[in-house]
């Protein structure tokens, strides 16, 4: 549009004053993360108890900036904070908070400052952070609710976590689909007080209430409006309400969707997912497969310090456990040890070569199972060509070890048996690494959780006995 | 809205016909994957050269699952798909394709095709294609193309990759001020053709063009035709040009955007970025540090083999060294090695077990970096409950380790000497795992991919260390 002079009286009326600009300019580092500084200044008031400077300090924050200076706080100054928080902001604050703490927090919040605050959020937040509390006070606060929120939340919390039935809003702006955009727009007008306070599409049904169709929010605003909203909607996507998240986080990111309908097994329209709900989900998503890949569960960074050792424990275990039957193939080669030492010394080497190949070719399985990439269409290619780069970086890094091996000890059959050890190793890394994830996939099982146990175990095994089979053979 | 009963006669005039309908339930999965069977009638198709089964093929996928068929096929059967399409289709595709797959396509497409369809996509989308194009044919596509358009993509080439500027779409709609609801919609009818295809938000702007504010198009919906603009707009988070992806996707997620205003230096509205963009962004930028942990580099599904072992070979040369240098601590006790092959054997159990560990603490503070999560405010506080993490597990495992050991082999001392360097090493490594990302992140290198081979060393060292150390104190 037209770049004109204006009158810009009514919108400096509505900025802050001077001294809250300085705070918020203070708040955040250049990469918008919360400066430490800030933090520093929140616990300092908090301990000289001045109720009125901290106020200050968190006005002049987003919620979300609120939610990340919680992060950063200890147990105490939460409190603190969170008691001069009111209804409305603790509202905002709530549904950005991170599972640990908000589970800390609403112990501490009385029933019926979080009835208040619960009726501010949409449905869907709000469904989570009843999820959240103990049974004695989740009776209290819903009893403190009115009729209409508290149903609405009750109807929420009945589909499973992590579906689509809890990710959505039940809040949908649908019309007929023999309405005119200027129909349409007359009753979004009209209507205006019980509308989603942001939409994106406007669902076209049938008489059954079942979408046929979307018309794109920016695309009825320059439409005549005479035009049937028939002629201009687009084909939708529709979502089941029973769908896992993470696939709800596929189809919007493989299609590009800004909104989406979800709908019964009839059929029938009742609610949808927005894109910045699923932003949301594909950090979480993500987040855990990096986690299982490393074998931490899911103990976040506000976990309990007991609650972090038993996230990590077992995973050591099974490796203990793993590694000691590895171990166990050692056993008959004993006497051959006693007499090569150096052999010996080298066992951990090849172990943790193979362990690293096989990570890099279960990384990139899994990366490629979770993306679909990967299935009966090109499997066969997959790890055909994973096995030759075993092969390859086996010969590669064997022949390097074997030979800086001979420059120490002048020995070539010895040389000989590591090269061929790597090489064998490697392969088996290659053939754990991409057939693990692959099996369990197919058996259902989540390959980023469970398949680095299995390779790692598998190239200790393999690893051992390649070295000191070969080697019985070669230099026995 | 009301469930009335309606007209269909115009919406299923508009329905593909009987047969591709049964070609589009056939193309993908449940779980909107791919589906192997279509993947095997394409080839199929090609193979008997039945040019109008496979068209009749492709025209049954969405653009984005024609981009996956890409993935599934050998170079020789993506030519022949790509034979098949028209500019339009193609033009649609390209920006779906992954980056290998894509350059090897461009290589393929005539000069004059591909500046037809560059003149389809948006000019973010086009310049990432024609930043892929060879100088050569680079040169030729842009001559082919109109003056406007070959501006447009050059400005956009200017900046820098993975910046705001090149992740914004130069398409923008802005308004001034002093103008109502009912202007501006009148506006947006009369300028429908210059419009971009959808948007989310109307800019609100000064007269020099700089943002003040922003106003959702379902605000605009639905307020009254007379209501300033001023009066409804909400304040805009502006995104500076020269910002990077990975930090739009960090604000787009913490402040929930659906799209904001991208400024230059002066202020001055020049572009947007929408959320669509960012999904991508946050699915590549989490992929990158996911394969950066397991030591993959960035070479993809499709890249070639050569391609693949290239990107991992330093990895496990790298690997190689550093446990080469491990091993050097060995020497010194080779004397008592030859006398206690138990020992050795449990070398690689020690180095495992720390390796594990030490992955564990990586992998949570890489992930609390990235979110931010993690900085001087709380560090001191994560570090300790680290160390305390490592000494527990270590005395955990230990026992386990020591116990069984001692049922074995009856000597106290030997379970002893393992039971300590156990709790040594998983010490070690939660130092270094939580140690070696925020020291690497202090002096601004990527914590996700050098941290790991630090730590890995780390471990292997002191692991072997303290087990043949402790050893030589204790049993010799």
């Amino acid at each position: 549009m037209s770049r004109e002079s204006a009158d810009l009286t009514d919108v400096t009326d509505r900025l802050p004053p001077e001294a809250d600009e300085d705070l918020e300019d203070l708040a955040l580092r250049e990469d918008y993360a919360l400066a430490p500084e800030f933090v520093a200044m929140v616990i300092d008031a908090a301990d000289r108890g001045d109720a009125e400077r901290l106020r200050e300090l968190l006005d002049a924050l987003h919620p979300a900036d609120v939610a990340d200076l919680m992060g950063f706080l200890s147990a105490d100054y939460r409190e603190e904070v969170i008691a001069h928080l009111n209804p409305e902001a603790l509202a905002e604050i709530l549904s950005e908070l991170d599972t640990e703490i908000r589970e800390e927090v609403l112990e501490h919040v009385p029933s019926e400052t979080l009835a208040k605050a619960l009726g501010e959020m949409e449905s869907d937040d709000a469904a989570d952070v009843v999820d959240d509390l103990e049974a004695d006070k989740r009776a209290q606060v819903l009893a403190a609710m009115p009729e209409s929120e508290r149903v609405a939340i009750e109807t929420s919390l009945a589909y499973e976590d992590e579906t689509a039935g809890r990710l959505m809003q039940r809040e949908v702006v649908a019309a007929p689909q023999f309405w005119t955009v200027g129909q349409a727009i007359t009753h979004l007008r009209r209507e205006s007080d019980d509308l989603p306070e942001l939409f994106f599409d406007v669902y076209v049904v049938d008489p059954a209430y079942r979408p046929v169709g979307a018309v794109a929010v920016s695309q009825m605003l320059r439409a005549a409006p005479s035009t049937p909203l028939a002629q201009i909607m687009e084909p939708v996507t529709e979502i089941p309400v029973d769908m896992d998240q993470e696939e709800v986080a596929y189809i919007f990111n493989k299609y590009h969707l800004i909104s989406a309908p979800v709908v019964e097994p009839g059929g029938r329209l009742v609610g949808q997912v927005t894109v910045d709900d699923i932003v949301g989900v594909i950090q979480e998503e993500t987040e855990e497969d990096i986690l299982a890949l490393a074998g931490v569960s899911d103990a976040g960074r506000d976990a309990g310090f007991l609650g972090i050792v038993r996230s990590r424990l077992p995973w050591l275990l099974i490796n203990l456990v793993t590694e000691a039957i590895a171990v166990i193939v050692i056993g008959p080669f004993q006497p051959m040890i006693a007499k090569i030492v150096i052999l010996v010394m080298l066992l951990p080497i090849v172990s943790s070569l193979g362990g690293n190949a096989g990570t890099q070719a279960l990384t990139v399985a899994v990366r490629a199972l979770a993306a679909k990439e990967l299935n009966a269409a090109n499997a066969t290619r997959i790890i055909a060509r994973e096995l030759g780069v075993g092969l390859l970086n086996g010969a590669a890094v064997g022949l390097i070890l074997g030979g800086g091996l001979y420059v120490w000890q002048h020995d070539l059959k010895l040389s000989l048996v590591v090269f061929l050890a790597i090489i064998a190793n490697l392969f088996v890394a290659a053939l754990g690494g991409i057939l693990a994830p692959i099996v369990l996939d197919r058996f259902g099982r989540d390959p980023a959780v469970s398949s680095s146990v299995v390779v790692t175990f598998m190239t200790d095994f393999f690893g051992f006995l390649a070295l000191l089979g070969i080697a019985s053979l070669i230099l026995l």
